[in-house]
Order: C-alpha cells, then sequence, then structure tokens
C-alpha cells in the first residue's frame, strides 16, 4: 500500500515510522523540510509539495490545527488531484465544523474521508499503542485499518459520519481539562486548610480515580510541575474552543467549559501561556491568596 | 476494648457488625431504636439514650449531618459525661465549621477526637474495604487504629487537625461531583452530534478514565439509570454547600462548585431530588433540547 | 408614640434622628453606649440594656446582621417582655430564613412584626428620602406608616409575609452588586483594546444607563477610587452569601451570584476585603493582565 | 456631498432617510432591492450592484453581520473600486477582528475607515436621535460629522483605531445582556418567595435603576412579553459571541458572558430562539421550577 503521510510534528514522526517499519512504501511531507530527514534516511520518500501527496492510496494527515488542514489538504489543490477511492484519513484534532466541510469536499471528489484523531501522547505513539477515535464509512474504514493497527492499541468507532469521531475528540479533552481544573480547585481549598496538595491527590488516585489522567495530572499539580510542556496552555484553551464552537453549533450548553476558558485565559494573560496545561491549577492557587 | 456506636444507618450497621464480629465489646445506639435489633442480636448491647455510651473506651459515631451529630454528641449530653481520655471517632461528612467547633469542645473535655470520614458505599462498609480519611493527634489515632483496621482497607492520615479530614472528605465528594458532571455534560454534547452516551463513557472509562468514579458514574449516565439512588441528588446539593461554605471560610474561589450548586438546584426544582446524583445529567440533557 | 429604636450605626442614628426631630419620643439602644450621646443630648433616651426597650409602642430595630438581630431582639428578652400589640420594625438587612424564624417568634407572642430594610447610603438615610422596603400585615404596617414616612421618602410594599421584603432587599444588593461586576467585565475587555474605563462607563451612564447605580460605581470604577469603604467587599460577600442561601432554600438557580461569590472571595483573598465592593473591579483587571 | 448606502435593514432604511430628507445625494443598495423602493421614491438612486457605491464621497454601511460585510464591501470588489480619500463609515455591530482587518484593507487602499456602529432601536434610529460610537482617525471623522449628526444625537468617541469603536459596542450589548439575565434571575428569586416579578421590577427601575436598559427590559420582563421581537435570542447569542472572541483575543475573562452564552444556548435548545432576548428570562424561570 502507499501511503502518504503530512505533517511530521513529533505526534506525526513517530505515527510514521511505525507504518513505514511496517513495511509499507511511505512518501512524506512536512512545512518544515528538514523534520523530514530521520525519516528519509529510514527509507521514505520526501514530497516537495503537498500535492505530490496526491497519488498515494491513503492519505494521512496529522496537521497542528484548523488552519494548517485547511492551508495543505484544500488551498494547496491537493485533495482536487487525489484520485477518486483514494482514502484521506485526518487524525489530527479539528473543530467540528471543520471535519463537516471537508467531508462535503472529499465526498465531491470521491475521496474516501475518514476522521481518526488519536488519544496518547508522544511516548504511546512511539510504541503504537495509541488509541484511535475513528468515524467515517465502514467499508471505507476496513480498508484503512491494518495502517490503524499499526499506529494504535485499539480503534473506537462513533459512526458514519466523520465529525462524530471528531466530537468525541474533542469532549475527552474536555473532560481532561475539566478534571485538571477539579483537581486544581480541590487542592486548592485543600492547601487553604492545611493540608497538603500531595496528601489530596495521590489518595484520590489512589481510591476512586487511579487512572490515569488523574495519576499524571495530580502527580504535576501537586509538585508544581508545569514546564517543559506536554501540551501547552495555549493548545488546551484551543481545544476548549473547538469544545464550546461544538456546543454552540449544536446548541449544546456547557457551563464547565466557560469556567475553564475563563481560567485559560487568565492564566495566559500572566504570562503562563507555555506552561503545561495543569498549569492552569496556578490561577486557582493564586485566586485563593495562596504562595 | 468497650466500643460505642451511634448512628445505624445503612454505612453505620455495617460498620458496627465488622466490629462486633471482630471481637469487640460493642453499645450502640440510633435515633429509631429498630435498626438496632440486628446488631443486639449479633450480641450489641443497645443504649435507651445516647448518653448510656458515655462510658465506652472508644465512642464511633456516623450520624447523617451537622445536625443530627450536633444533636447526639453535644445537646444530648453525651460529650459531656465522656470520661477524660476516652476517644470519640466521627465517621461521618460534617462541615469544617461544627469539626473545627467539635475539636474545641473534645480538647476543653479531655476527650481524643478523631475525625475519619469514610470513601465506600455500603457494600465496601460490610466488606471492611473503606477507604478512611483520617485527621487528629497521631498518639490518639494509633489507640483506634485497631478499630479503623477493621472498618476499611487503608487508613489515611491528613495532619493532626482533625478538619482536615473533613475537608479531604469534602473535596473528595467535590471531585466526584464534578466528574459526574463533566461526563453530563461531554454525553449532551456528543449526543447533540449523533453519537451514543454510552460510546463516549465506554471509550473514556476504557482508556484515560479507567477508574471507579468514571466506570461506575458514566455507566448510569449513558443508561439514564439514576434510580434506585446509591446516593440522591438532595444529599449531593448538601454536600456541594459543604464544599461551598469550607472554601468561603478559607477565602478559595471553586467556580466549578458554583455551576454544580446551580444545577443540583435546577434537577430538584424540576422534582428529581431523590434520583441518584448522577441523575443531574438530566439537566445537561433537558438544557440542551435531548428528549 | 413611643418609639424604641436598637442600632445606631450610621444608618440607624440618622434614622432615628428624624424620628426624635418629629416630635416623638425615643428610646435608644446601642452595644457602644456612646453611639447614642448625641441622640441623648437632642432628647432621647437611653435605655441601658435591650430590655428597656419591651415598653414602646414601636420598637425600631437597625442591627448589622442576623446574628446580632437574633442576640439583640430573642436572646437579650426583649421580644418576650414585649406587650402584645406593640409593634416591631425590623429595618436590617437579614437572611430570608431568620426573618421567616422572627415572624413565627413574634406571632407566638402576638407583637406585630413588619420587615422594612432600605435602598440609600448615610446622607439618604440623613435627608429622610430612603426607599423603604416592607411586608407584614397591612393593618399593622397602617399603624407605623407614619414613622416609615419620616425616614423615607417612598414605602414599596411587597406583601403580607415580612420575609418577602427582606428578598426583595437581597434580591436589589444582588442587582447591584451584578452591574457592577458588568462593568468591571466591559471596563476590563476595553481597556484591554485601548478604550479608557471612563470612557465606556460614562458613555454607558450617559445613554441607556443614565441611572444611580450605573453612574456612582461606574465612575468608582472608572477612576479606581475604591477607598474609603463606603460599603466593604466583605459586606459584599455577606449579601451575595444572603441571596445563594434564599435561592437553595427556595430552589432558584442564581449563576449570576455565584460568579460573584468566587469574585468576592478572590478579591477578599487578596487583601482587599476593606475595600468598597465596587473594588472587586479589581478581580476582573487582575485576572486580564492589566497593570 | 454624493453619499453611498449599503444595507436597508430597518435601521439602515431609517438612516438613510434621514440624510436624504437632509439634502445629500444619496445612492443605495440592498441585496434584496425592493427594500430601496421607499428611498428611491423621495429621490435616492438604485445602485444596481454594490461595486456602483464605489464613485460616492462618503460610503455608509449597516449590514447584517461579519459575513455580509465582507461580501458586500471586500468580496465584491467594492473597496477594491473606491477613489482614494473616499470615506467608508461602517456602522454595523462586526467583530473586533473583522473590523481590524477592514481598517487594514482600507489603509493599503488609502480609502478612509470611520467605526461608528450604534446604540438605539428602529424608531431612535427614525428620530435621528441615535447615539454614535466612533473611532478612526480624527481627522476623517470630522469630515463625515456632519452626516453622523444627521442620524445621531450624539457621537462618542473611542479613539482612532476603528476597533475600539467596536469593542465599546460589544461591551455596551454585553452589559444590556447582563442586565437582562440579572432581572430574570432576580425575578426568579423572589417569585419562588411570593413576590410578584412586576413588583420587584419596578421597584428596581423606580430607584436605583431608573434607566432605560431596566425600565424597558425590566417591563418586558415582568409582563412575559418577549414576542414580537425588538432584538431575537438568536443575535443575542452572536453578540455575546462576539463578546467571547473580543475577550479570548485580547486575553480578557469574562465569566459573565460565559454564563449569558449558555442561557442563551439553552432557550433556543428549547425553541425560543425566535423571542426577543428579554426572554432569555424563561430559562431562569423553568430552571427554578416556575410555571
Amino acid at each position: 500500500m502507499k501511503v502518504g503521510f503530512a505533517g511530521l510534528g513529533a505526534m506525526g514522526s513517530a505515527m510514521a515510522k511505525n507504518i513505514l517499519q511496517a513495511g509499507h512504501t511511505v512518501m512524506v511531507w512536512n512545512r518544515s523540510p528538514q523534520a523530514a530527514d530521520d525519516l528519509v534516511a529510514l527509507g521514505a520518500t520526501r514530497a516537495a509539495d503537498p500535492t505530490e501527496l496526491a497519488y498515494v492510496d491513503v492519505l494521512i494527515s496529522m496537521l497542528a490545527d484548523d488552519h494548517a488542514t485547511w492551508s495543505v489538504i484544500v488551498e494547496s489543490g491537493l485533495l482536487n488531484q487525489m484520485a477518486p477511492h483514494a482514502v484521506h484519513v485526518n487524525m489530527a484534532t479539528i473543530s467540528v465544523a471543520l471535519a463537516q466541510q471537508l467531508d462535503a469536499l472529499h465526498q465531491a471528489r470521491h475521496v474516501g474521508y475518514i476522521a481518526a484523531p488519536v488519544l496518547g501522547r508522544t511516548e504511546v505513539a512511539a510504541a503504537g499503542q495509541l488509541n484511535i477515535l475513528a468515524a467515517g464509512d465502514a467499508a471505507t474504514l476496513a480498508k484503512v485499518q491494518p495502517l490503524l493497527d499499526i499506529m494504535g492499541q485499539k480503534t473506537w468507532y462513533f459512526g458514519d459520519t466523520p465529525a462524530q469521531a471528531n466530537v468525541v475528540k474533542i469532549a475527552a479533552n474536555f473532560t481532561l481539562a475539566s478534571a485538571i481544573e477539579t483537581m486544581a480547585e480541590g487542592a486548592a481549598l485543600v492547601r487553604n486548610h492545611g493540608v497538603g496538595a500531595q496528601d489530596f491527590l495521590s489518595m484520590l488516585s489512589g481510591t476512586l480515580f487511579n487512572c490515569p489522567a488523574y495519576k499524571n495530572y495530580g502527580g504535576m499539580i501537586a509538585e508544581e510541575r508545569f514546564s517543559p510542556a506536554g501540551f501547552k496552555l495555549t493548545l488546551g484553551l484551543k481545544d476548549v474552543s473547538l469544545a464550546l464552537e461544538a456546543s454552540q453549533q449544536s446548541r449544546t450548553p456547557l457551563p464547565f467549559a466557560g469556567v475553564l476558558r475563563d481560567n485559560f485565559i487568565d492564566a495566559i494573560a500572566q504570562g503562563d501561556g507555555d506552561l503545561d496545561w495543569a498549569g492552569v491549577a496556578t490561577v486557582s492557587a493564586r485566586r485563593a491568596g495562596l504562595k
């Protein structure tokens, strides 16, 4: 299978490498070409321009955001040059609105379109252990399932409309952000009554909340270890905004998301935008007069 | 060791039974005397009045709320008649303010006072597998630790001021309520985009959130199974109010708790106060125009 | 008419003086006796103890809060010694719950009870131009109306249950606090886009919002003139709490009040509790990275 | 002065008519041409296409939203054909981001650009009594001031960057929406304690809040008179969204706007999007179990 891969950030590079090492022919493209050097050294072909990816069987994209996705897939002319019955698997976290628009454009071109955003950070991607949230035509998905199985430990299927996977990804990130905010508020409360954040949070993640979300972020909040960022506050605000947009489009009030938006903005306004998004805990602490 | 036990609701009965069956001499009291019948049949002595519990080595109380606690421990005259150096272990979820007041009253009487609220529902209590959140003088706690070990799988220690355990319990319940609200909002969002709540929530509790809080409440929300209640919405509002009181007392803003308060009130105003507190999910669904 | 007056703070003193100067016989009491000196010099009699006020025709009280009211009216024994058919006019801002409790106690004693909290600061009280928010039995109110007409420009009647006036007063203060918060948020927004707060707020109070609430508080926010306080932030938090209590009791969600609570707490946690409550604007400014 | 006028909705028609009747030569354009019939009957010239407006001295636009503005001013080619040193006065409520973009495009073309959104509904526009919120180069504004004086009673100047007027307009509408929400919450609270909304709201607008915003909207809320709409809920949500966008762009938390967003969405999800925006009061009433 000839595979094209657009977007070689930390996540994309790790995913593309797994596909390459599984024996597929891979052509790669990235805005900054040097990001492709390692993959080329391992046998990938470098595309000089996104449109060179038009002649693959499966195009996988993992681009930074709505703007980059639109620019590389649509504005470059790539989609317009793709062969009918090729399949595009878009694994980025994009807005529901863009997902709907891309779905329509691919249908018009008779190019298959699967949305498959992922859960998991770089090291999980490197291990081929991502959780993949997929939606789109089932028969089309079946064609690319072998590639997804290389990148992930499990594919979760959410229906035949691609945007359904995107709203699930957005809701999952909202759930993470809410867990962070909850721990931040709870930690500020117990600290103001003389209990250490660590004591409180490790009890939680040792009992009712013994799962990765609470263990990882609870640890970061307890130790105030927000740098280097695994996922920046500014990106956290972007993802909360995606939830708010999806909620407004579908007429779904989302009061926790409103609180999250304001607290991320507060953190960024204080100059903390480059901290890990768990650093939104600094907002609860500051407002509580701590430190 | 002569143990007194006041408050034989579903939780208290299960806890008292374990202590009795471990071989201790137990005197029990409950406002409705028939709640003691089973324990008396197993060998416990029935106190006709709370003050009869004054002559034990360790008094354990598991009363419904602040009002019941104050009435049984203080107003009845029980505390005033307790022997110096006896120990009172208060395992109920009470306010930080009452915990501080009781601490002072016990100190004045030279009666030991340990706060030890618990995590876990009735079946966990019956199995002696509670997680016990304890605070108070360490030497005093050591005296009663054998009793705690009968009732719980682990005792978490939060400091030598009893109220510290109460604030941790209140913050833990706040964390649970926030997790419920987050799942409710997220489920409404994905449903309004055509994804089933079950698909979304079982993915969450199968990945980043594979822990009891998300598995149990996620299942209830997905199946809209809010009755019979494990913990009623009206009690949920009571516990959110305890968090708000503690936050106001200690000058700790708690914006998620404000949202929770309003949503619990909304549910109760619609007549749903007797549902399980996961039933606050009906609020998010209704506001989103679902069903 | 023999009038008793309990509570001679800035407001109470001004109100009692007007009654005295209108020719009534007035007996006054205040916790700190020297607050009565000026009134005694003008002809009032000083009560050494609240219970000396029991033999008046009309008792007016203007005490600081729930605690002071309960202490002076009930705990002192004053109410128990009042003659049947005397009337107590309680003009303080107290909780709905206490208003209901006092109503019942007065009924049991056959003492008339009118709730009559006021709108207006000290200088308005001195001018006898208060707006009086009254509730209670209409015939009883008619008896004291001549006294209310001395203190106020207008009496607004809200029904025959005294607590109805208290909930209106609480809701009016909530409306003021919301107007302050709205101006604070709007001012932060325009400032972050290069527009002066003064330019924005004076346009508002010169057009759609040309009324005292926006003129007075808009001016304070624009000039950041929060000291000396006309009404302290800590009292603002107290009044927002009264709104939250009334809303919880009556099952009325009140999301703006939740935001107000957190922002007042934030301000107090930063050490600004003694500023005027318009100083909650410092919270919006700080969160927006201003100054 | 040759004046072009694009956008003849209820507001635009009234404004254009005043300019025409003041003796200016006016060319008009509207997407639905029949909206221009009355003005043509009074002497205006009809443009068949937006680009015919390129040859005026002053172009005034009053288009529905960002999309319509972009389409008519930029996409049509109108701006590109305008003579250097002509002036465009944009009186619509548009986003800060679009205002900034238009400012840059006009500068590049050496066409003057004044932002001048207005406060006031149709009858105020008809009377030439609008309040005009203006920003842009002061010398350019001076050129068009005679036209503004025909349409409005007063021009408020907010600085030399056009977007400054737009953020003030957005903040003013946020202030109105917050006043509506505040009255809605307060009214629900007093109603749940047996006080009529009318009694409460007319007291407010007779005392501290005796200004148009509270009188008009208070009356509508008290009488539950939300139809026909003066300004629809769906437009209210659009304007709250403009505030949220401006706040996110400038890093200004805006917690009241988050509450407003959710409550407008709630109302629209229940099918009430065509009510007047004061109809957001139905949300507070419903949540409080009223009616």
